[in-house]
């Protein structure tokens, strides 16, 4: 009964458009990687360097579907070796109206909270001279 | 270093509010079961019956996690054997906003996406007299 159903509407779990987009973005790294491309980050280096230390084998995995679900492109600008650039489609670019209600949710219900840009121009310092020179340091290439 | 950057912004991973939701919501199940109960479900055996038959073991520790998160509430509704009754808090409910988001993004960009309310008004049939009789039972009960 159950194959039957799954051949029958043709998707891994179901036809609704929320469980189908889960299944490209459903995981607590993928929608950060975007969050970062669409802030400009293009390259490995600048993609594994995000505030939350993504590991560099789930960065890696998560390239790889990106690209295979059409969301990101890829091109070298670079070669021996051979380096690539990492471009949203517009498709995935569209996801940016899906990162702003998420934002949006997680200012208003998680106290403390600040985008990677509020974070960037200083905010949310509240101890005299700042942050530990370790947060500032990453902060600023974090954008 | 690491530890020190965490401690000193006191989140899992970053401020970002995105990244802190996903902490809460970042995998292929939770927001459906957010999904089922804004439509009305409001049992263990309502929320099971989803259209992508969730696995019991998962709704049980999604259902756990969203109570400790502040998302949900439950009340008993039936002694010996005690049965629960889930309810979205306020703050729960009001993740709607980002289920619109990833429904409207779903049905734009994934073909052949149906919601939930759609399925059970028998959109989407077009061969003949309609699914399979497995189909049908299902998205009537799940719809």
């Amino acid at each position: 009964m159950k194959s039957t159903t799954r051949r029958a509407h043709g998707f891994p779990r179901s036809p609704c458009p929320i469980a189908n987009l889960l299944e490209l973005v459903g995981d607590k790294w993928t929608l950060l990687v975007i969050r970062d491309m669409l802030r400009g980050r293009k390259t490995y280096g600048e993609l594994l360097d995000s505030p939350e230390r993504i590991p560099t084998n789930i960065l890696a995995d998560r390239l790889k579907r990106l690209m295979d679900a059409g969301l990101i492109s890829r091109s070298a600008y670079q070669e021996r070796p051979t380096r690539y650039a990492y471009a949203l489609t517009e498709k995935g670019a569209s996801l940016g109206e899906v990162l702003i209600a998420l934002a949006q949710w997680g200012k208003a219900h998680i106290p403390g909270t600040l985008t990677v840009d509020e974070v960037a121009a200083g905010a949310g310092r509240g101890k005299g001279s700042g942050r530990p020179a370790a947060t500032r340091r990453r902060s600023t290439r974090a954008g």
